[in-house]
């Protein structure tokens, strides 16, 4: 039998981007090399780190892991290394192996994360993505692309941050087909409406999500569902083979909810979570995101705050659930080294 | 980059014991074949099949599965293909390349299973075990055996039946070290003290689960932990790389639990449930099994019925929780596959 336990790979890392979900992987990666190639066979440099507002950072040979957690730190101009690259030259012209994707997702257009993609593949590269623009917006012919350039075209970050669920949809129910999923994918949503059960108004809610960095910069996305919308694209297109775009979804948000709601839910023994609901039995897809009143057996109704879940109905287990984080720059860096580390062992499809 | 996809690999299966979960098994492989070989590159015969009751059958070539799922569904003594082998000459005798134990669980001393693990490896052949008894009882010394004759030896089915445990460990939480774990790992008592909070006595609840096909036929490893303290013994050996002995781990059952207590922990805002807690932070090692109050707030007070749960704590995401069956045939039997396929991808360890 064939093992790839053994050899020791080294991957040379580009990152575009360098928020808190990059400075999050630069610390893992920092804390764990040993571990990563004692346990995981795996090494690695960043080679190139490509921003918009501190500019494009390259070395051939790997840049300084402790520089990088500095400046991570430390919100000072990058000085050494400087390159006059933007992202896209410096995808084109580093002797990276793999591009990691980490700019704000933009769900108008994904761009310029899709050409990033595209010219990651054109040379060769593998692109491991945090931004769900590519994947929500452009799924099937970014894939078809990878596949023949032979790259990886790896997405784990992009649904619930770190809490494994494509990887483990791949890995762990192999041979198990799905019939649908459901699941609470927007942490921010799901931490207003447990402030609004223990009693707060939706803008006072509202404000304790901003305050606590759970909202994105528009938190249009977040509130109006299009965050979870996404996601559930993604999933649609990693794990049903299904190529749905977004408008293909059904969507409503959480801000016409109101204490009213809340209170009467609580009445009825109930409780209001955004829900998202992708289903394919025969030719009948059903896709959406929407607020419902669970009934407290739920498992969904018991995820508080800015927890994530999601339930896989299975032909062979029945309901199988996972609950974790749905936000956090660590955990979705996690997310992203779980990606290099399939990367690692040759197995991705 | 390396990649497995492409090559199909071809099984022989020889089975010890035909109870419940060998014919979920049975049922599965029937149901799936061309799905397995067509996404999978997984292909298999079932050459032989060792039961204590009905003798042994065994066709180099394979036995047939629609004659396989004939006997699972009609008590008839086997009549085709027999040979007077008892399990032990079947794994040493056969040209199986895997055999798949899973005969009743011994906590005893786990014989004859950790013998016919132990002639599996010395003929060069894959172990996966259902039986809880060698992983518990012997898994260092298995799995150096195992080791030095290139063979696997997997455990996924005996720990959480089919809900996948172990193989998320090692595929989806790579490179996050875990400090703990905590669950309900017994879908019998779990579904007693869901019986009693619904109203029944104790004594109510334990013919519920008898009727039902939950409680082992020793009931007692059931209700006083001993399942329960098996599969922790096992995650201890798999996840924390620690050799546990099953006495190194408390226990206390539910048999003194009664309408009382249940009443009490519900005036509370509790419940009861089965937990089972292993730690390892520092030189401290915590391993116990035993009833406990759980708040509302704690995830596993939700897990009802037969279902089972565990939380593992984890480096970079916090806590990480799956909830799934803790019981049933096919279940299991899925487990048992999810388990070949891992061997088919030809990375284990």
């Amino acid at each position: 039998m064939l093992s790839l336990k053994g050899s020791v790979r080294k991957h040379l890392i580009a990152l575009v981007g360098f928020g808190t979900v990059a400075q999050g992987l630069c610390k893992i990666l920092l804390e764990k090399r040993d571990l990563l190639k004692r346990d995981h066979q795996f090494e690695f440099e960043i080679v190139a780190v490509s921003t918009r507002s501190r500019g494009t950072m390259f070395h051939p040979a790997g840049l300084s892991l402790s520089y990088l957690n500095y400046l991570a730190q430390n919100k000072v101009p990058f000085v050494e290394n400087l390159k006059e690259w933007d992202a896209e030259d410096m995808i084109r012209e580093s002797n990276a192996t793999v591009v990691i994707e980490l700019a704000h997702s933009n769900m108008q257009d994904a761009e310029p994360a899709i050409t990033h993609c595209r010219t990651a593949f054109k040379t060769g590269k593998h692109i491991i993505c945090g931004n769900k623009g590519p994947a929500a917006v452009a799924y099937s012919q970014l894939k078809a692309l990878a596949k023949k350039r032979g790259c990886a075209f790896l997405n784990e970050a992009t649904v619930l941050s770190g809490t494994p669920t494509l990887g483990f949809y791949k890995n762990s129910l192999r041979g198990n087909p799905i019939s649908r999923v459901r699941g609470i994918l927007n942490g921010a949503t799901n931490f207003i409406l447990s402030e609004m059960e223990a009693g707060s108004s939706y803008d006072e809610a509202i404000q304790q999500a901003e305050k606590r960095g759970y909202l994105e910069a528009e938190k249009h996305a977040d509130v109006e569902g299009v965050d979870a919308q996404a996601k559930l694209a993604i999933l649609a297109n990693e794990l049903f083979d299904l190529t749905l775009e977004l408008q293909d979804i059904k969507r409503v948000g959480i801000s016409a909810l109101t204490q009213v709601h809340i209170e009467a839910a609580r009445r009825a023994g109930k409780r209001w979570k955004l829900v998202a609901t992708l289903s394919n039995e025969g030719d009948n897809i059903v896709a959406h995101v929407e607020p419902e009143e669970l009934d407290l057996s739920d498992p969904l109704a018991h995820v508080t705050g800015s927890m994530n879940a999601i339930t896989f109905s299975t032909d062979h287990l029945g309901d199988v659930t996972i609950t974790g984080p749905g936000a956090g720059g660590e955990e979705t860096g996690y997310a992203v080294l779980s990606d290099l580390l399939t990367l690692n062992t040759g197995v991705y499809s």
